[in-house]
């Protein structure tokens, strides 16, 4: 940012504002809409897998029926009827979840802000996951936090190293999570760990923040309990339908115990005084009836023929490699047959950082 | 907020939330809610005024044309076509806008956090009006500044005040005003208190930042000039689509200089990544071609047929009134014919708080 050297108001600016640079997602997204870049290495959902007729059902239909209201403000806590659906959503994983322990919130991003801002002081420790959701990062990092980093293997994340970190004295305000073919390093957390960590967490009065924006998407297999469902009572669970339907609208979601849970509406109101009426109700209203599930269906099939599909030769699309164990989440585009990707990607390691049983490339 | 007296997080919350309660905001929409309240006394905009077959036209035009954009994320700055839309506003009220200084936000609302996020450290001094907006409040005191009130009288801030404030030590990070029709006082500055304004700031070197929701709602006159027009260099301003359109699409901006610009850009891609492409699609679609000047024409008649209509006896409906310059911002519910009305509202004050040329009493 050279401009800023002449800045007038350089003596100005909060310090939080110090660690901001241009953005690691926003970076992201640049690499991911260069045309070359398959969409399933980048991060940007395959949106036009969802009919372009359902979108114009469902539009047609607010806009007939309910425009006073989609044009409107709304409440700070989001639409009751768009919670009852979110709620649905929850129990597709088997997780219960009341609408009234509910935030609508600007897709998951905001959720992670609001957490932020609800329970970080300056200099409190935060517990996150080595690599961890960039996006996730920046949201804290304004609420200027110590972050303690711990590992991820093939599992999830390795709760004894959490463990001897609070043995040592870490106290954070909290554990931030992704539980479920995370972002960026692909792996799932096993059954095991999630007891484990559960527990841990729940001896140590430390709650956990668990970011499941891709359990809907998975290709294979049986879900993973959710962390909320093992242990309502000290987990913040985020949910987003950005992956399920469409980012664009911006709708994803807290679900928290009522201290948290009202501190987080009170902070959406100071941030945005309300979500966008319209967009909740064309949310509502697509996750009405059945159409979303076969849509869904067919999204979760394009991404499995995406990481099923032949590697290809020298003409296949170059693709972003995170081996986002050893080296942090930085993405590099690199042609199949580079050098550089023969000699990292050896028998050990999966070729598109497929670590654990799948890999959801998409963003939150 | 009872539940909160066996919190099992009460150690947790950052520092920042203990101010938090129960959102003024919130209790003012709830008032305005109530049916038997007339929505030019509470806060809600008219979008009844807004034909739906221009809304379903747009609708269907974003939706037929644009729709993998819509449901896509965007970048964090918002989209240029908007932007270019939204700079035209600008120019209704003879402000040049260039829309690369721009960054468009969920409402003015949120311009309001990211202004506090980027530029208020706890402790630091900020100049509002006494009353302000209560949103403006919320939104900043998110960020722990010390409040500087200084006061109103009809042609605005009293400009002499924050003199004698600054004279004494005072050393704000910026100055908060929203200089036309103002929320809740009802009062427009006049061009003279404005040049006074802006020739202080600019002497002392304190960003102004301008929030203009209801410029383009005047019932008569001519425009005063924006503060930034007087003083592109020195001047965040903060617009909204929510009184000229809806806010249900939640769709605002700021303007201002690249160092405060690139910083609200990133903070605002930390808050929620982007806004939501589909109400800003919906929104450039509606600010192309001439309804909406039509439309704003249709609701500023409204709006000034309600503020002529008779006050009524008995059976007129109720309304909120804001005496806000001797107490405060706090609604009350009164009838007409009420003794109370009659003792306060006599030859000195408005009945309606008029104190301007018009009050616009919707809400940012």
């Amino acid at each position: 940012m050279a401009e800023l050297n002449v800045d007038p108001y350089a003596d100005l600016y909060a310090r939080r504002t110090s660690g901001m640079s241009a953005s690691e997602v926003r970076a992201l997204f640049a690499v991911a809409s260069r045309p070359e870049v398959v969409s399933l290495a980048g991060g940007m959902p395959y949106v036009q897998g969802i009919p372009q007729e359902d979108v114009f059902d469902v539009v047609a239909h607010v806009v007939s029926e309910q425009a006073s209201t989609a044009l409107q403000y709304g409440g700070g806590q989001g639409m009751p009827a768009l919670r009852e659906r979110l709620a649905m959503l929850m129990r597709e994983e088997g997780t219960e979840a009341d609408p009234e322990d509910m935030v609508v919130t600007t897709g998951a991003q905001q959720a992670l802000d609001l957490v932020g801002k609800v329970l970080i002081d300056p200099g409190d420790e935060i517990v996150v996951e080595a690599p961890s959701y960039v996006g996730a990062l920046s949201a804290f990092s304004a609420y200027e936090p110590r972050f303690i980093q711990i590992e991820l293997d093939d599992n999830g994340m390795v709760v004894e190293r959490l463990e001897e970190a609070l043995v040592k004295g870490a106290r954070p305000k909290f554990v931030y999570t992704v539980p479920n073919f995370h972002n960026p390093a692909g792996v799932t957390m096993s059954t095991a760990r999630r007891e484990q960590l559960v527990a841990l967490c729940r001896e140590a009065h430390i709650p956990i923040v668990e970011d499941n924006p891709y359990g809907l998407l998975r290709f294979e297999g049986r879900s993973e309990p959710t962390l909320r469902s093992m242990d309502p009572q000290n987990v913040i669970y985020l949910g987003t339908v950005s992956k399920v339907f469409s980012p664009g609208l911006r709708v994803g979601w807290a679900l928290s115990e009522p201290g948290v849970l009202q501190r987080m509406i009170l902070a959406k109101e100071a941030a945005d005084l309300c979500g966008s009426s319209f967009t909740m109700l064309v949310t509502e209203r697509y996750l009405s009836g059945g159409r979303w599930r076969k849509n869904l269906q067919g999204l979760v099939d394009v991404y499995r023929s995406r990481r099923d599909a032949p590697q290809g030769g020298r003409d296949a699309p170059p693709r972003v490699v995170r081996d986002t164990r050893v080296r942090g989440d930085r993405p590099r585009i690199q042609r199949p047959d580079s050098p550089e990707e023969g000699g990292r990607h050896d028998g050990h390691r999966p070729r598109l950082s497929c670590l654990g049983q799948q890999t959801a490339r998409a963003w939150v």
